[in-house]
């Protein structure tokens, strides 16, 4: 017996699905006009720029990003040629190749922070009062960890 | 003066990021197991399905579904050939033409939209307590409806 959405969560449905679609739309404009780069793109420099030495394996790369392993080495082709991504081999696993952020891309990722930021809080962060902002990552945070693949996956499984 | 996200902001925009990444995936991909069609072209069909003859101006099926023409009309594309889609030219206006769901489309939705409900309750609405999801909705609805294009630009602006 199929359980419909009733009209109240038909509602709510569909303001997700138009804020998941129009979000990252806007954000990955205002970064392109100001910046250049995508978000998606942009998401892969702010994870190597946290990680220490600033580089992670590419395998790590794709979970952090929750990145397909193809669509991953497209955007660090893209991003390697900007200057911004250097790929180190491995030399004892052939698998576990390390993406690195370059000094270029450091710089680029200083200079167009500030922008990002503000465009994450005109259009997010501000338009919600904090405590919004702190459930909806509350609830974001319920729905996300029960879809996320299991830690360590990536590495027994391939 | 950039104003960075604080150490809580920052743990909530991530948890944004990585639902609204991973739900789309999934429901995309159990969309592809079970009926062979992505979320993003199952959506032009439910919004054909609830229109008026079950049909849509390309322009006005292009704003109900946040796509862009160029995307759309490719998905269009692709419908047509499965046959559940028909463009219908408009008489008065080149650019006015229709998409209309055929008795196949219809035929499609009405058997894999248990499959797709059920996903999307699995996979959000019943990982929630109602009022969180209510809450969701309530939130998501207050972002997208800033960032909505204003009504009527398409038809001015073009």
């Amino acid at each position: 017996m199929t359980r419909w959405l009733d009209a109240d969560e038909q509602r709510s449905w569909r303001a997700w699905i138009a804020a998941t679609l129009l979000l990252p739309d806007r954000l990955s404009r205002d970064l392109q006009e100001s910046a250049g780069i995508s978000l998606s793109d942009y998401e892969i420099l702010v994870h190597l720029s946290e990680s220490p030495d600033r580089r992670l394996r590419m395998s790590d790369l794709a979970e952090a990003t929750l990145s397909s392993r193809s669509r991953l080495s497209h955007q660090i082709d893209r991003l390697t040629a900007a200057g911004f991504v250097d790929r180190q081999p491995c030399s004892e696993d052939r698998r576990g190749a390390f993406a690195v952020l370059t000094p270029a891309g450091w710089d680029f990722l200083v200079e167009s922070a500030p922008v990002h930021v503000a465009s994450v809080r005109d259009n997010l962060v501000d338009v919600l009062t904090p405590e919004e902002f702190a459930e909806l990552g509350r609830i974001c945070a319920i729905v996300s960890e029960r879809l996320r693949p299991a830690a360590g996956c990536d590495a027994d499984c391939t």
